[in-house]
């Protein structure tokens, strides 16, 4: 049977859910949604005779927690493959690949860490229709039905019909305006772009040849060169902060003739920013004013917030859509359709040296 | 020269500024707008010639530290009058009046201790036009000249003129609606209520036992049978508490024939909330958005917003006309339109016993 590594991107730094995500305990290792670190939901999410034990490709700094959390939920890890630095996703899709293409006919199935996924049925059975057009050559990403008219995410427009649920992938579009927005929705036609995907890592490594020359020289260069300690693999520090630093879909998807998408409807949510936090727990556990609660919280008058706080108790009185978040120290209050500027304090924190507080 | 004993009303406990006013600390005992306490600013708004020594009705817990207060700003108090529980103002100024007539000729100026006021010199010259007012027998409040269509505040229609910048009173208006606040501007006759007053004793207590006999009757009675301790007077429990809890203006002033406005431009500002409390602040120090903070705060992208914190970071993003007050333990976040609501908090943690936190 074909065995599906499942790669988990765990590389990144969450700065706009600061301050519960940090330098040294960034949101993926955070049990933000469930009780479950999101690593350990991610992974867990692979169960079954389909999936490989899991690969991470993260930070140096946190390969110890991923490795006792993955033992908390009794899964064994593939392997570490340690970014020496950040450089997007097309770089990790790239080592992926040729890291995938050791395993004897096995795909490769890109992931990031940091989505929230209810209907893990649902998304098994996308990973299963997606699993023959893969084997077919295509890179196949995974399309999430639309419910409403969102702008903050890219969609996918879809092609000519490749079987059972699956398109070729028409156009990858940016994020639209509202108007636009809607009348992808009135189409049909379109699906979100969740940045996952499965391939064959020939055929993956042969488009990115094709399409990105630079990073694939660099980023295999990057692996080859790679010191090993154990199952964990750090890559050349040199070799890998020589590629460019660019996404998969621009770097290669955007251009590839074989692109293929699965729509389908997981419950799927990115937790991008408090905003997304706030409607994936309202969903989960909310007040009757649509308040999702953690900690010692009184609220008056207020709906549409979400508030945490790891002690000190906070009352909040006559505010709609805020964030409150109480974490190690900082107190952060945001208005949440303006989530994406946490981004800001991180920055500037940062910029004036305060390593201590990121 | 005839003598006016400032009484400083100061048995609040300023609920609605909870984090920040506290049992034990309540807000006339802070400093709010400046670096002086509420209490200072307002003993010291009695300087010169014309004034005696303030009295202090408190509450039995801040006679202490009204005293040290008093001490740091050089200043000696006439006498303590310890208020057993709290039965709003007409009581107050029954006793402040029984009080005042023991000294021969005085006059008596009752004022809340937790008042802003910008123009010291242009309130004493509003006291100096009242004062032959109030010695030809007029009960006297203070108008405050309206800058905008307030709706917080009730309103004194002024009848005929008293000779200069003086005027009897027409009626007092409860808080207006909008468009009826508008036309009390336009109108330019009307000015805000803020409950200051300048009286002689014997003209007061005889409308007092006119207009409110068992108030009168009581307070008087629990002045008598104080007890003393040094300046420092107790009055009897019992008696004070079997007043009615009515204000001097719903028990006396909206009665009697005798009532006098003087309407002064002060620049006052009754901190009444944290939305007056912000105004305040924004007019004294505040940055390019009208944020008033104080503290380890950092904003972005935020305007309008008051931030104080005693300890812990603050960070604001995307937030407008937002409270956010870190004090003792304790955070409340703000929606400063609904800055009232404040007190629903103190109730709650009132009604759960949760004493230490008030």
């Amino acid at each position: 049977m074909t065995k599906i590594i499942p790669v988990i991107m765990s590389g990144g730094a969450g700065s706009r859910l600061w301050p519960l995500s940090r330098r040294a305990v960034p949101k993926q290792l955070l049990p933000l949604v469930t009780e479950k670190t999101m690593v350990q939901e991610t992974a867990l999410r692979f169960d079954g005779d389909m999936f490989a034990d899991p690969v991470f490709i993260c930070n140096r700094l946190h390969v110890e927690a991923i490795d006792a959390q993955m033992s908390e939920i009794d899964r064994k890890v593939g392997a570490f493959i340690v970014e020496p630095v950040g450089r997007n996703t097309a770089p990790c899709a790239v080592v992926a690949a040729v890291h995938g293409a050791d395993a004897d006919g096995a795909l490769v199935m890109l992931v990031p860490a940091d989505h929230h996924v209810t209907d893990v049925a649902a998304f098994q059975a996308a990973v299963a229709r997606a699993l023959p057009i893969a084997q077919d050559g295509y890179l196949v990403t995974f399309g999430i039905k639309p419910d409403g008219p969102e702008t903050g995410y890219g969609y996918i427009a879809q092609g000519k019909a490749l079987g059972d649920g699956a398109f070729k992938v028409d156009a990858f579009e940016e994020k639209p305006d509202l108007p636009t927005a809607k009348s992808y929705l009135a189409d049909g036609g379109y699906a979100w772009n969740a940045g996952i995907f499965l391939f064959r890592p020939d055929d993956f490594l042969s488009e990115a040849h094709t399409y990105a020359p630079e990073i694939a020289k660099q980023a295999k260069a990057a692996l080859k060169a790679a010191s090993r300690d154990g199952n964990v693999i750090h890559l050349d520090a040199d070799k890998f902060a020589a590629c460019p630093s660019e996404s998969i879909d621009y770097a290669i998807m955007e251009h590839t003739q074989k692109a293929a998408v699965v729509p389908c409807s997981i419950g799927w949510n990115d937790i991008g920013s408090y905003l997304s936090l706030q409607a994936a727990l309202a969903e989960i556990d909310s007040d009757d004013d649509q308040n999702a609660l953690a900690g010692a919280v009184m609220t008056v008058s207020s709906d549409n917030c979400l508030v945490q706080t790891d002690g000190m108790p906070v009352s909040i009185v006559g505010v709609s859509n805020v964030g409150v978040i109480v974490h190690e120290g900082e107190i952060l209050v945001v208005g949440l359709d303006q989530a994406q500027d946490v981004k800001k304090v991180v920055n500037r924190l940062k910029e004036g040296g305060e390593k201590d507080r990121l």
